[in-house]
């Protein structure tokens, strides 16, 4: 076995999701994920937590959800028992077709994500983190070989965690005491309301309420968006390309929307339910560790000199204790590249100017 | 998809586990299983069951059991509650190297297993059905050519399955109204109490209380075991090969055992609880479908003009209503052949002589 499959074991079960002793351990575990999945039940066995281990795949969700009549039972009772019983819930992602998923109706989709309510709710509730196991799949959806693609995926995983919070605080400080965050660059012009909210310091571990391996950014929940936003960072969505997004923000709410290529998959989104249409999430990448897009979201929107907006749910780490955000069966992330005639602003000072913040050097106020 | 494969998720789902909408269905699948795993969530979507699917892989039990310490939590809530919650427990086997845990310590797995006792039982209470995948382990397993075992395998699995239950029915009768069953054969020599049991005409199907894809047996619970057997079908059991087990039983418990080779697995297995030197089964193959031994008990314990006994637990379906017949953490089956020089008596009058059963043409009284 490479050996840093095992690092990333490692840095996923101590850094990430700090198992102890006794944790109820839920492993989803995709079909090429195997050998990642091997790594991390020994690293389980020897922190001596509880392992189960569930089976993620495309292409059984696939056949499942075209061959059902749509009306779903509400959250099945054996499904639900698993999240409410689990203290960890890890998925290692890795399949064998990124578009494995690619034809099953929105609507089946939708219905399916809805009946599920309660059991996404409990999950988000666990010690849960998202990662991937680099496979040929992920290499080839970004154009890359496979042991390229390995390199440049345990690049992004295996790094000092801990020094890039320390860098991550300065960003996260600004956020918190900022009411008015307004993003402008091109074909972009958008305000959106922070205050009171907390800004996520994403260090990829539980303890900074950061549920990615790898992550390295620094999220909060916005609301009373308005103006215009265009996300030029290319995509894959539910198997299907998208390109150049265009949304348009009235009082919080996607008013109008356009795409050069996957509206279709935009509409879907947008019609899930009232959240779908407005903000869960903005999001400022700070991994430059991660130096291009690779068409997967995990990775693409922790790349520096990206913002990202999520339509749809929002994480109640951003919240004020109590409160709750932006609620929908969705989250969906897109991205744009503010390395160039590009400004962030926090209450008319300029945080980030082409991709540089005023905290770092070649600042150009 | 090979059709047969299709059709092997339909005879799980329909005849054997009896899926209806609403059911709360646990897929367990094995890492080389991902096809059948497919085809049997096309058949579950069909039905308006709920699926919910696990991860088996021996591989991963290896590295978490070999990296443990030993000190297992009892029924871990997670777990525990996923098959409280289950109608249905599915279990598609299928890996990869069928050795694959062979070099975990035999008392690594006897508390792993000790630990999960209700885990277990609650398993063995919802609908229940355990089948394979034809992969190319097994076909290696068996000493086949991977088309040759997939032939073979679906030739067992794609039955008249009702029509078999007919014709298995004849045995059940004179097993239920039996007191004594003796077995005869070289190196063999054992009686067996089976008085006030009920036999499982086991069809493949819950509703015959048979929980195997394929089956083809009559089997009861038998005590009081007194004699001497010997077991000539060669085995692979937990990874290692097993030929000529001699068991010797005084007062229904396992008194003195000798093998040609595994002796150290059938020791494990003898340790494991005071149940496990007692027998918890007796059956007769009569799947005359399977025409070779490959090497797994799935399949070998059915074939025509074979006996097989296990050691540990009993399955409640043989005990009159609200007993319970042997408990034990394990269930290990040993086969012997029985086409030649072979008598099985029931109260002392000839059931079955070189494999040829007293209700079949052939039969020599």
């Amino acid at each position: 076995m490479d050996e840093r499959v095992r690092e990333h074991a490692a840095v996923l079960v101590d850094w990430s999701a700090r198992v102890e002793a006794g944790d109820d351990v839920v492993l989803s575990v995709g079909p090429d994920a195997h050998e990642l999945a091997v790594a991390v039940a020994e690293k389980l066995g020897e922190r001596g937590a509880n392992l189960l281990a569930t089976y993620s795949s495309g292409e059984i969700t696939r056949a499942y959800l075209r061959a059902h009549d749509g009306d779903f039972d509400e959250n099945p009772a054996h499904e639900l028992a698993v999240v409410e019983n689990a203290d960890v819930y890890l998925s290692l992602g890795g399949g064998r077709n990124t578009s494995a998923t690619a034809d099953v109706p929105g609507e089946q989709r939708r219905s399916y994500n809805e009946a599920r309510a309660d059991i996404r709710e409990r999950r988000l509730g666990t010690r849960w983190v998202s990662t991937v196991h680099p496979t040929r799949s992920l290499a080839q959806q970004a154009n890359m070989a496979y042991e390229e693609y390995q390199d440049f995926a345990y690049e992004a995983i295996l790094q000092d965690w801990e020094s890039l919070a320390d860098e991550m605080a300065q960003l996260k400080e600004v956020l918190d005491a900022g009411s008015e965050l307004r993003l402008v660059s091109r074909g972009t012009d958008l305000t959106m309301n922070i205050e009171g909210r907390t800004a996520v310091n994403s260090a990829a571990s539980v303890a900074y309420d950061s549920h990615n391996l790898p992550s390295g950014e620094v999220f909060t929940a916005p609301d009373a968006t308005e103006g215009e936003v265009t996300f030029d960072v290319p995509m894959t969505i539910r198997g299907e390309s998208v390109r150049n997004v265009r949304l348009e923000f009235d009082d919080g709410e996607v008013v109008d929307y356009d795409a050069e290529q996957g509206g279709d998959v935009i509409d879907d989104i947008l019609e899930t339910d009232a959240g779908a249409r407005r903000l869960g999430e903005v999001g400022i990448g700070m991994n430059r560790g991660i130096d291009r897009y690779t068409d997967n979201i995990l990775f693409d929107e922790k790349m520096g000199e990206t913002v990202h907006l999520a339509l749809g749910r929002a994480y109640d780490a951003c919240l004020p204790d109590g409160e709750s955000g932006n609620e929908s069966a969705v989250h969906v992330d897109l991205i744009t590249d503010v390395s160039e005639e590009s400004v962030l602003e926090v209450d008319g000072e300029v945080l980030q100017r082409n991709g540089v913040f005023r905290f770092e050097d070649g600042f150009d106020a």
